[in-house]
């Protein structure tokens, strides 16, 4: 049974899915574009799929699910048996896992997600980028960046010695702000954390989920 | 081997733990407090164990693990065979729950937390109640719950016909808006989100929370 996303390969929670999916080495899904510029987000045949009208959701068979993250976890659970081990491989390791995304979720997310939106996103609807809340922002996520910094100096990956959907959560926004914003100094001036920056944006997956932001 | 909890029984995020212990029929544990007048939380020996000082954090045998949210998955998983089934009985259960668990965490939250902040904790420390924020919260706060009442007047519980860790991971915050702001109206105008309020607050396991909050 083909998975239908129905989001865009473009944005940044769509990109979560699609990564993960990669990752696991489902290969029976397809895109279906959502029209954001013409408001089909918010139009009745989308909300009753996702009522909070915003991308992704997914269809996979019965089963309609969204939010980017669980639907994460569902393809790990689905799919346990395949792909890359992104729970690891214990109760413990899987622990570990939830923590780190918990922490993206609820440190992480918002002074990034801010900040992208800022600097990013406004563009797109042709407002006004407002530079004292990217600073702000950057300074908050600067400082959660410092206790990943610690936690990657005696840490290969944030669960431990193996990459895990927590890093992989992370790759759509640490993107836009470095390679999109160009603003990713506060990443790259940190020597653990740039080093596992480098390392889980040049895994096969997240270059072919570039592939498919690009249109390629 | 008892499950020690660094945190405070009256705190939201500890008595999220607590609950689900309590749900899963786990009685091994015990709750350490930390001492946040004094900054306990910021101190080394806590910081080596949450390096966001924040609270809780817990220590089962070797595994030591900070986030409510990941916390509570973990017991959930390494209990899976007693108590109530907070993942209920199926891959798509779980989905479900998962959905839920992020629209809690993502949409519910920051708007909740925010109010129950400058009503509640900000009065803690002395601080004074910002009420354009309040009133500005509460307002997104009543969106998101006008999908939750659409929701629920299909499905008696989030993820469907059972009470499950979604619904439980939404009690902390509620309770300290209805119960201590006395601001609830939010929540209790709302015919289904009412009856949905009254169903899982008066759940055994949560008053034994409230007992615990009160010292009792």
């Amino acid at each position: 049974m083909t998975i239908i996303i129905h989001g865009l390969a473009a944005s940044t929670c769509t990109s979560r899915v699609v990564a993960t999916l990669i990752e696991k080495e489902v290969v029976d899904y397809v895109i279906e574009p959502v029209d954001l510029v013409s408001g089909a987000h918010k139009k009745p045949e989308y909300l009753a799929l996702q009522p909070f009208g915003v991308i992704p959701v997914i269809q996979d068979g019965d089963l309609t699910l969204f939010e980017s993250r669980a639907i994460a976890r569902y393809i790990c659970d689905k799919y346990a048996n395949q792909g890359t081990a992104l729970y690891g491989s214990s109760l413990t390791d899987r622990a570990k896992v939830e923590q780190w995304l918990e922490v993206e979720s609820q440190n992480f997310h918002l002074p990034i997600g801010t900040a992208v939106f800022e600097l990013v996103f406004k563009g797109y609807r042709g407002l006004t980028t407002d530079d004292s809340v990217v600073e702000a922002n950057l300074s908050k996520l600067s400082s959660v960046l410092d206790i990943y910094e610690v936690h990657l100096s005696k840490n290969k990956y944030l669960a431990g010695d193996f990459f895990s959907l927590a890093d992989l959560s992370h790759l759509p926004y640490l993107h836009y702000l470095i390679h999109v914003a160009k603003k990713g100094d506060v990443v790259t001036s940190k020597k653990h954390v740039n080093a596992w920056w480098e390392d889980i944006s040049s895994r096969p997956s997240w270059k072919k989920v570039l592939e498919l932001m690009a249109g390629n």
